[in-house]
């Protein structure tokens, strides 16, 4: 039975597991935090130690790594990590090969999670989606004709730098109104607390008022997930701002469908568990932006926390 | 050698060309105008005659046809003709099938010209290229990995009805703010006429002035090629306009390249003649709208007039 190793540098922790060719469970399975001063080189040290625990004496047939970060598939080069230093043009494919000797494929983790969910989530069956994470940032991937779509230069599936709305405020990316911009956890935070600065919550009736008791008063403890919580509770600032986002994913979306039409999309990451108030938003607006002959449906992805070793499962697949 | 026939129905013309496969030259070419009180019936007698005229003693290897309109590719069905009509649900692949003995295939004007300038026009050796045409309407097609994506329903493409001013004018699908509502000939037509009906030129300084004279005082004559003209001439309020429209689709251009990441952009249409400050301004605006990691071209379509029809050789090649 062919053994399949598949690993993950997620930004903050490191995870191996090993699978055989065709399970859906794992034979073993590591992981660890990387530490907060952790660069490239003490990331791979400590990844070489979680593969040496699994394989033991055994051999994989290949391997699969899903990078929080940019990634060029063609050579399995790390471009960059935005988390830890001293990922810059890394052949992280070659070192893997040199070292284990057999195919290793590297990409990064929202083409990833597309495999993933199209061959064991929410995607099954599907020849045709668009994977979206919507978190600290926003970033999606692409199945066409069944399989990875990557763009000329390794670059399709931003849709968190879309354009939705060019008077709205400025992005990170230089441009006004992106989709990340307005939709991702941590402008949803920046921009309640600027509200809140500038006008706290007793000036301004019960608006905000859910969001200020949440983090005691303490508005720099404002993070995406409590704006969130508060628009649960009822919170009207918390819930102008996330419906703001819902609104934005929901455009993006819907110009998607026009563009390339997709069976599906799926959403995964944090902001996801906004409540069923923020998909109904993503999803009314979607519809409204997309012509209306144009079908698809919006679901959550299944496949939780092992989403990039599974997707990275279904990458080392593709070398055998 | 195994002959092509291709035909193109226009909206307001018919035409049908034969050539060997494999040449860039036609053997024999007919053509005419459908008249203005045609329908689908008589279209298809005229088209009938042109065919036989084409044909001769000769029998074609295959049909490729280029319909403006959309057409499920799949069974080759004409679903409506915006300009001639009839045109509902027509198997116009069966019925050519039929008559003719031979392979036929059907295809939008959008995807046609994709394939056409793939083949043999602008994106010869391109693995991906998004065409676009901007003319009365807007609508694109897709060449993704060397084939064309032409999406779950056979509706990808629709740049037309991307969103890039959620505050701006309301569109005939509903919207606010379409590319092709800012962007296409006609609306760049009415938005001058509604200005100067409201302000003429004259209480506007220069403003409108030109192209106030290039229609000798008939608003009511102001196409989208006059306001080109004008634009080109100087006409203040022309310019405003044509750069309007193309901010508009220079933002569409540079959303899709953040999304699929294509090799080269291919612009056709009427609108694409509006001179080199209109080309500067798609440019530059889609550019900005990239992210800057993304690298693409945008350049003119080279097929000019008989573009449906090489693009209908293009698609009856696949068949062989």
């Amino acid at each position: 039975m062919a053994l399949i190793l598949a690993l993950d540098f997620g930004g903050t922790k490191l995870a191996a597991a090993m699978t055989n060719l065709g399970s859906r469970e794992w034979l073993r399975y590591e992981r660890c935090f990387s530490p907060a001063n952790a660069d490239a080189k003490t990331d791979l040290e400590m990844m070489r130690s979680l593969i040496y625990a699994l394989l033991q004496d055994t051999k994989p047939a290949a391997i699969g790594v899903s990078f929080g970060g940019p990634v060029d598939f063609t050579t399995g080069t790390v471009r960059l990590s935005h988390h830890v230093a001293g990922w810059k043009n890394i052949v992280l494919k070659q070192l893997l090969e040199a070292e284990f000797g057999v195919p290793a494929s590297v990409d990064n983790d929202a083409n990833i999670a597309a495999l993933g969910e199209h061959r064991f989530g929410a995607g099954q069956g599907y020849d045709s989606l668009f994977y979206i994470t919507v978190s600290t940032g926003i970033g999606g991937g692409w199945i066409l004709n069944s399989k990875p779509w990557r763009g000329t230069a390794g670059m399709a599936g931003e849709i968190g730098h879309v354009v939705v709305n060019p008077d709205g405020p400025v992005c990170l990316c230089g441009k006004r109104g992106c989709v990340e911009r307005l939709a991702s956890g941590p402008y949803m935070a920046q921009d309640a607390r600027e509200i809140l600065f500038k006008e706290p919550a007793k000036l301004q009736g019960q608006r905000g008022k859910i969001l200020t008791e949440l983090v005691n008063n303490d508005l720099d403890l404002i993070t995406g997930k409590v704006v969130s919580e508060a628009a649960v509770k009822g919170d009207e600032l918390a819930l102008n701002i996330l419906h703001g986002g819902a609104w934005a994913l929901g455009v993006g979306i819907g110009n998607v469908a026009n563009l390339i039409n997709p069976q599906r999309f799926i959403l995964g990451g944090s902001v996801t568990k906004s409540g069923a108030d923020w998909w109904s938003v993503v999803q009314k607006t979607a519809h409204e932006t997309a012509l209306p002959e144009i079908d698809f449906d919006i679901v959550p992805a299944t496949l939780g926390d092992d989403a990039p070793l599974w997707g990275a499962v279904a990458l080392a697949e593709f070398a055998l």
